[in-house]
């Protein structure tokens, strides 16, 4: 069994979140740092899919996760068997990260240099964690065929503020009455410029387009 | 499209929300009137299990549903569609009922007499609505098999506060590596009383097992 650095963050007494977020964000891009914020459900399959990312984009970026979840370090243990460098956050029971809990965690991960890449997986929650800027350079969401197409009603912000979303789980699509145009339909309801991917984590369908789009935004927010 | 009455519930002020759920228990007691409080991560399948739980039950017992939700009213259409009375709660970007709330619903959904059992289908997330006594009888929570069978290990609070747990989309079992004997342990570790019941809400399988618990926590309750 592996062992992980399992990281207790605390949730921040700082009222004006967003201008902790913006700050960590400028310090990050000085660092040369990306961040992303990876958020969903329960059982989406974020740390699946962070895996299959880390297998095509590792040996041209190096990669760093943050694990965050209310207990245990089955997530943060299943990047590291899969040799990403991976830090797991244990929330004290919060329902989401805010800025200067995000920074807690980078504090850990970046303390041995070298990560160009990091990826917060945060709790897995469709309602709270998008209410807090993260200091993220981009937000991500997955949402899995066996959860429904209507999930952008009903949970208008997580979808407001994501820049992409990745559908997952399409292999089981045949056995879900899920109709991904009206899900496309529903995403850009809630929010135009959303791009939306539809990958199958477990198979790596798709995974290659997703890929894509991270190397163009890291080079975009290069430049 | 089904007309369906669409409450805006406003968060209490009250800190006090443990006596406000007693009490409410209490009232509910006199009046005859059994209050469940059904959570689960969204997309588990609460709205189907609901549906089929009506059809098992609605000639014996006069229910009535209020389906929270953040946005949309999709839920409760399904419910007036399928013949149970219903209300739609919006939360104001709320994340979990508190009493106070629950309140506010049942004052609309008892309004006209006649109920029996109801059932509040709570915002669909994992961890806030475990942390709000809703003033109901008992907890229910559904896991569905595509979540995967650590999401006990992940969310303790909502495992320890519910006294029955649904299993739900078995059907799909042999698409997923979900264990059902590892997730009954992940249970049990979080709370070895609560009762595990296996089913499929799709195809009605199992359904008549959770009826059954339902029919003999309401007779216990009224005796």
């Amino acid at each position: 069994m592996n062992q992980v650095r399992v990281i207790e963050v605390k949730q921040s007494v700082f009222a004006d979140n967003d201008k902790r977020a913006a700050a960590l964000r400028g310090e990050l891009k000085e660092r040369g740092v990306f961040l992303l914020n990876l958020m969903s459900a329960p059982g989406s399959g974020k740390t699946t899919t962070l895996r299959r990312t880390a297998e095509l984009l590792k040996d041209e970026i190096k990669i760093g996760v943050m694990e965050a979840d209310i207990d245990s370090d089955v997530d943060a243990r299943a990047m590291a068997a899969a040799g990403v460098r991976s830090i797991q956050l244990h929330t004290g029971g919060m329902c989401h990260l805010d800025a200067d809990m995000t920074r807690q965690g980078l504090d850990e991960l970046l303390a041995e240099g070298g990560v160009e890449l990091a990826i917060l997986e945060n709790v897995g929650n469709l309602v709270c964690p998008a209410e807090f800027d993260t200091g993220a350079v981009k937000n991500a969401a997955i949402l899995s065929v066996p959860e429904g197409d209507d999930k952008p009603l009903k949970y208008p912000l997580m979808f407001q503020v994501c820049d992409v979303v990745l559908i997952n789980k399409t292999d089981v699509a045949p056995y879900f009455d899920f109709d991904l145009d009206k899900c496309r339909e529903h995403i850009k309801m809630r929010n135009p410029s959303a791009v939306v991917i539809p990958i199958c984590a477990k198979t790596g369908e798709g995974v290659d387009a997703w890929a894509d789009w991270l190397r163009e935004q890291i080079a975009a927010w290069r430049n």
